[in-house]
């Protein structure tokens, strides 16, 4: 289906499409366009056959897949307009849909761009943890505004189905709030309680902590710099998310004042927590480590 | 030192107390106070002697371990004034300690009351799970009142040795208090995030999670008996620390409403944890799962 593939931004998820794709599509040409150092890695891995450091060398695919972190994705899409010339179909994997969405139609010259989030991740980032498996099975979201060509849509679907995923199609905007729940939420979470724990604590205190809290704070240790790009492009849904965490928070407070014994909070907690261990794959979120 | 010791709730925790006395002192004979079919369990596992239901067991006893849930040890204590008439020394390995010390105070009689709480605990509870290497290297924390006869608490001491653990002499307010931070918030954290987050999402949206919120909700399974009793015991530290929470968590909120990124809290929060797993043992806290 396609001659050329670029893939701008080679790490963990970007070097992984294009691993999997060198299995689906071996005829397929591959382009990496990343920092020089990541290029020469990803071609000594066999990732794929070519790349640098200039977004011209996308120029001659049909497909773009941006895998940068969500705001150098967005900058992205102003300077492939004057390059791609409507010519390539421009895809996104980043784990917020509604600002690059926003983005793209807000451009002065149309772009065939279709936004997407494959539901997939790894502990360890970067084009060394790559891996030809990572989205098989696992749900890759495509978030099309009307204005998306239908047949472009169905090239980004192809793509997905290829790397072993499952398309589906939601609203970018309820895309986000459902992330703000799964993903956004537990990660500003668990770095505001490992904050608060730490100030409060000190690392005299942090030595007597058990396995509970070195497991609960796990996500604390997330590479900083895709969380500040997924948390700052979903600052609404995140709000909401965070107020209706904090006032959980207040009740349970409240709740102990008076007496109670949260039976009913351990309760409910535990019966979600079956729903979800018995649910889904278990596969890892964009980002998470 | 003691010809006879009793364990009051023979559990994960009691049974292992039991195991790892037997070894430190095979001569000692140990008796199981818990409703008949967990003595049974006790006593064909070879944790403990012989026990029964009824507390007047442990009448013969020179030391009495109350490992029942926080607000059963508590009721105990009063109990505990009409039958051994202060010829046993009484020690709790409880999560709490602030309640049980000022419920032992209160006491209209003396009791040779020292409380205790050993930092140990493993994923599955009951006394199937019951190992003598449990409090292996752990702190066991002990919070003797100024009354305490200092003679008792080296008894309670030597307990801890025995079992392989490193007594430490706290504060039941100040050990409270740091419980709240290490133990306690964590764990109403995860229930009320899990709690938000399945209500938001419903089980379709958990089914697509990922392993983020799988592992940071670990907790959420917890066992609840435990948990009411420990919450319920520790009101006031608690209701400081969520105070202290939800601020960090609106301070976000705010951040992200004016554009930050949140670059100071995630690299805090990766810092401090970085602390936390380059510190301790790594033991597991009471009644964690």
């Amino acid at each position: 289906m396609f001659h050329q593939i670029a893939v701008v931004g080679c790490g963990l998820i970007g070097g992984s499409v294009a691993l999997a794709l060198r299995e689906a599509w071996p005829a397929c040409r591959l382009i990496a366009i990343d920092r020089a150092p990541v290029v020469e890695a990803a071609r000594r891995l066999g990732v794929v056959d070519d790349g640098g450091e200039d977004l011209a060398l996308a120029s001659g695919a049909e497909l773009i897949v941006l895998a940068a972190p969500v705001r150098q994705n967005i900058a992205l899409l102003q300077e492939l307009v004057t390059r791609v010339q409507g010519s390539a179909v421009v895809h996104d994997v980043g784990s917020t849909k509604r600002a690059i969405v926003d983005a793209a139609r807000a451009l002065p010259q149309r772009l065939r761009f279709v936004g997407g989030h494959p539901l997939a991740g790894a502990a360890t980032d970067g084009v060394e943890a790559a891996r030809a498996d990572l989205f098989r099975g696992r749900p890759w979201i495509l978030t099309p505004s009307p204005e998306c060509d239908p047949a472009d849509v169905d090239r980004v679907t192809s793509l997905a189905s290829a790397v072993g995923a499952l398309p589906r199609t939601m609203d970018p905007v309820a895309h986000d709030r459902l992330m703000a729940y799964l993903s956004h939420l537990p990660q500003l979470a668990v770095s505001a309680l490992m904050q608060v724990v730490g100030e409060r604590t000190g690392s005299e205190g942090l030595s007597l902590a058990g396995t509970g809290l070195r497991d609960t704070t796990r996500l604390a240790s997330s590479p900083p710099g895709t969380w500040r790009d997924v948390t700052a492009t979903n600052p609404e849904a995140l709000g909401v998310a965070i107020d209706e965490l904090t006032a959980a928070l207040q009740r349970l407070k409240a709740d102990l004042a008076v007496g109670d014994d949260l039976q009913r909070i351990f309760d409910d907690a535990a019966k979600w927590k079956r729903t979800l261990d018995e649910s889904g794959t278990g596969g890892r979120g964009r980002g998470e480590s």
